[in-house]
């Protein structure tokens, strides 16, 4: 999506049309004071002072006309440069105006406002020649806004827009804006009733609803499956530590920001933990190890916090409270190329699963002239970096380096996806770490009887299973492929009296899936749209042909089409989608 | 078992043994010092200043050899009654004993000692008249002991013994003792790798190891799968709230010693949640409900925090981080019958597969006459308890009836279990609560479109699934039954160049199950006994006659006995155990 304050022209048309939405509105509603209109990534809106009066959808459509007229009408937009008294003269009949210019500081700015035909309004500027170039706008939704964003203060109205130089740049944005709001997974998180946040239980941390949990508990087998088969031992560790075991990790003295507040408890001083790599650290450390046992790989479904500011906080996507798809594997330095690839051939499985093509991999490395910045091992981040690199070769795999940007303790691989809408996300990740082992006191005895250190390899396929769902709800637009369905099938009988026996019968045949029955009496037309509202992926209509042939007629999620089939080729067709998670 | 404590004879018998303990180590190290020896629940022990010297298992036997002789020279015991002063002259050699007597207040205390032969020792008293009376005794263990319990004082030896009247009792004694402690799940949880504690994470805060790790999500499975049968639909919640919600939910009020400190977060104040009660209130706030839509059954596995005095912890057991098999039902007033033998049912069901017989089920109602104490519903507790009773009654299940003791908000039903050891133990629960709704102002709209306030039922069947391990662990002695056991099979090849590829083979066809393979170049007889240690269900000893006849050899936990199978009939005998959770 274009971001408007970036581009110079954009910029400068948002900000005229943002002063041509206040002339209209001022035409409409005389008694209309204005406070501020700035430019936004998204376009621009004005807050504005209506009254008692309230914006409603029609209102909205009256604006834009009145604005079309203005435009139409071509007036210059003529910039004035003025004292402050003279200013305060010239809005004296606008408190809002008056309050900021009284803020001003003549000596060092400029006061400017701009006028066009009977409209002025303060502006630093600069604006286009004249409304006429302002013919390809469109006002997109309003809304309440305190004024100063104080909830003491009175309630404006905020009114939206965005504007272009041409229909086609107007028709291209607002369809994609269109498409990023179908695809906001807060949007289907609620028409699909997948989640919820409440102010009660707080901000960033959302309640997975039941539909969310049935998906959530199958990405949680699904991962879990392949880790069994690739040797990971999951544990269940508490989603607290003390501090004393962050002092020990070090993310006490550099990650406290991103903390919560400790608790004190009789002597122990409790934190919600950021990260469970200190409490796998000492599940290893439980065991005296001897090279033969490694590669140890200790897998967590774990719940971690972290504070985000709460205007940062954003669905399942941006949370306070997250459950990683976590694991540690501690290697010796001579099964890191082995370990590597293996983590690196199971985000490709993953991906590939999952469908996910537009993706790159990113490298980071140390920058080897900055010896401040990295763990002091010359000989352990040669050898490290290599066997990534010759993995990541073998593999013919395209991938970037990114010198400088590794971590302190280690380089790291991350995968960038690139979403249907909207920048980049980090998904994966695979990190070595030469240091956490060692400030844990970590060892194995080798092959001589030596005590040495292992090397830890810190991986999350997923990310968090509270990112990851709002990434393939995005991706999908809430159409999830059949095994990840909270409702698989849906079964309409076309008339209950006739048709429900047979239906109550196949639910029984297919209760190893995710069935609904939808016996209420409405129309069959009716229930079909609400089966596709719903995005299930099967719904079958069953009449009395199908009763009387001993068969199913089924319709897919997406197709108008209906198929008949008999049982076993049903049953076959869902098999074969659960197995290529179509 | 047997709280000497409690009977006042084997106090008095105890306290005396200690002075026979005093008076052996006396002789056998002549410069001991004697601080106390008190009677305890489990028999006595003395803490004493050895010096430089520390107690062995061998000088256990010599100073349990030297009580023998004394006690059989059998010597009186004689009480003197003596002032500070005299005291402190007889014990000037012993700055323990000084100690003691300072602090007497001689106004309003008989100073007195005891001697028996060459051996004198301040003491309150009473003792046994001779010490001929001590011959069934047993000095049990020891261990250091810091001077008055200050870890900045100097470390003592203190040793553990028992003393009773004659012999069986002891050996009883010494039996149940035995069994106690081969079930206490702390101990069997570090021999078997089940879950470990660890200061940096914090007192109560277990961390589940793999193979604990493996129990915990199978016992997940299991009453996950009988849930989701019965219509439950489970949901994720995060393990905080914010204090307002424990404010509406009541909780803070009335729960808020049991909770950990809360945390400021910019505008916010969270709390790590004692109870997830208030977050599925949430969840069935979320949506308009009809009475066509009830009983609607909210489940989670919910981790929940609980401030536990540091004392008080024990193992898995005892928590202060636990995760909950958790339910809420929101039913209509008419449903609360059916609702509840629901859950009697499925309270049964799962004692039938784990084997538990021992159990009392114990209905807590309100007392009539107590207006104060009760929601004030008659109506509602009538029509309530009487259907609980009805149920109960039909179901021909024996409980007993405990008036006044229903909670404030509902009666309730626990069921008290008899472990193998130790005190009965609450697993299950289902609590009725008219409160909570509407505290949540929580409704549903009835057949005639008004609006009626649900009934929760409260439930938990596992109880914690911390407390359920811990229980399991104890009744078993580890020795999990197939389905539940960390590893199933122990593959042994009897000659690793002979019949590593058969045995190989095995456990490839055995890949359902978790199978381990013991390829160790260590003797058969080595392996087959460690394979016994770790409580491994069935071990597989595969030698040429095996490979010879394409036969599998296996041996059952707990027997001796090697039985010779087809693969096929040996893979009926897995399927055929797992089914009857045997």
């Amino acid at each position: 999506m274009k971001n408007i304050l970036q581009d110079e022209r954009l910029n400068m048309l948002n900000h005229s049309c943002a002063h041509l939405l206040a002339q209209a509105v001022k035409h409409l509603y005389p008694k209309a004071l204005f406070w501020v209109g700035p430019v936004i990534e998204e376009g621009f809106y004005y807050d504005i002072d209506l009254g008692d009066e309230v914006i409603t959808d029609e209102s909205l459509l009256k604006i834009e006309k009145e604005m079309k007229k203005i435009a139409k009408d071509g007036k210059k937009i003529i910039r004035h440069e003025v004292s402050k008294k003279e200013a305060l003269e010239i809005f004296k009949d606008n408190p809002y105006k008056i309050d900021l210019i009284q803020r001003m500081d003549e000596k060092n700015t400029v006061i400017s406002y701009y006028t066009q035909g009977d409209f002025s309004d303060l502006c630093r500027g600069p604006h286009v020649e004249s409304v006429k170039e302002l013919k390809h706008f469109k006002l997109l939704k309003f809304s309440g806004a305190y004024y100063k964003g104080d909830k003491n203060n009175k309630m404006l109205q905020r009114i939206y827009g965005v504007c272009f130089d041409n229909e086609k740049d107007l028709d291209d944005y607002l369809q994609e804006l269109k498409e990023a709001s179908e695809r906001d997974h807060r949007k289907i998180g609620k028409n699909l009733n997948i989640f919820i946040t409440h102010d009660l239980v707080g901000k960033g941390m959302p309640l997975w609803l039941p539909n969310g949990a049935i998906i959530r508990k199958e990405l949680e087998n699904y991962i879990y499956k392949k880790e069994q088969k690739l040797g990971y031992k999951h544990v269940y560790t508490p989603c607290v530590g003390t501090v004393d075991l962050y002092k020990t990790s070090g993310h006490w003295d550099h990650y406290q920001e991103n903390m919560f507040p400790s608790m004190k408890v009789d002597e122990e001083e409790f934190v919600l933990r950021p990260m469970n790599c200190p409490h796998h650290m000492l599940v290893y450390a439980n065991t005296l190890h001897s090279y033969r046992d490694l590669p140890i790989r200790i897998g967590e479904f774990a719940t971690d916090f972290r504070y985000e500011a709460s205007g940062a906080v954003k669905g399942l996507e941006r949370v306070r409270c997250m459950c990683q798809n976590d694991a540690h594997l501690f290697v010796t330095p001579e099964q890191i190329g082995d370990e590597f690839k293996k983590v690196v051939e199971l985000i490709l499985d993953v991906y590939h699963d999952f469908g996910i093509k537009n993706y790159k991999f990113r490298l980071s490395l140390r920058d080897k002239e900055d010896k401040e910045k990295y763990f002091d091992d010359d000989e352990m981040w040669d050898t490290a970096e290599n066997k990534l690199r010759e993995v990541l070769n073998s593999l013919e795999i395209p991938y970037y380096e990114a010198v400088g940007e590794a971590a302190f303790y280690g380089p790291k691989l991350d995968v960038e996806v690139k979403p249907a809408v909207g920048p980049e996300v980090t998904l994966s990740t695979c990190q070595l770490d030469f240091l956490l082992p060692r400030r844990f006191d970590l060892s194995y005895i080798d092959n001589e009887g030596n005590k040495q250190i292992p090397v830890v390899i810190h991986r999350a396929i997923f990310g968090t299973f509270d990112r990851f769902t709002a990434f393939i709800l995005e991706e999908t637009k809430g159409a999830l492929p059949l095994w990840l369905s909270p409702v698989q099938i849906n079964i309409i009988p076309v008339n209950n009296e006739y048709h429900l026996d047979y239906a109550q019968k196949l639910q029984e045949k297919l209760s190893n899936y995710r069935v609904e029955l939808d016996s209420r009496e409405e129309k069959l037309g009716y229930k079909i749209r609400e089966s596709v509202t719903k995005k299930i992926p099967i719904t079958l209509i069953i009449g009395q042909k199908e009763v009387d042939n001993n068969t199913i007629s089924y319709r897919l999620y997406g197709s108008e089409e209906t198929k008949t089939v008999s049982f076993e080729e049903f049953n076959n067709l869902l098999e074969q989608r659960i197995l290529e998670k179509n």
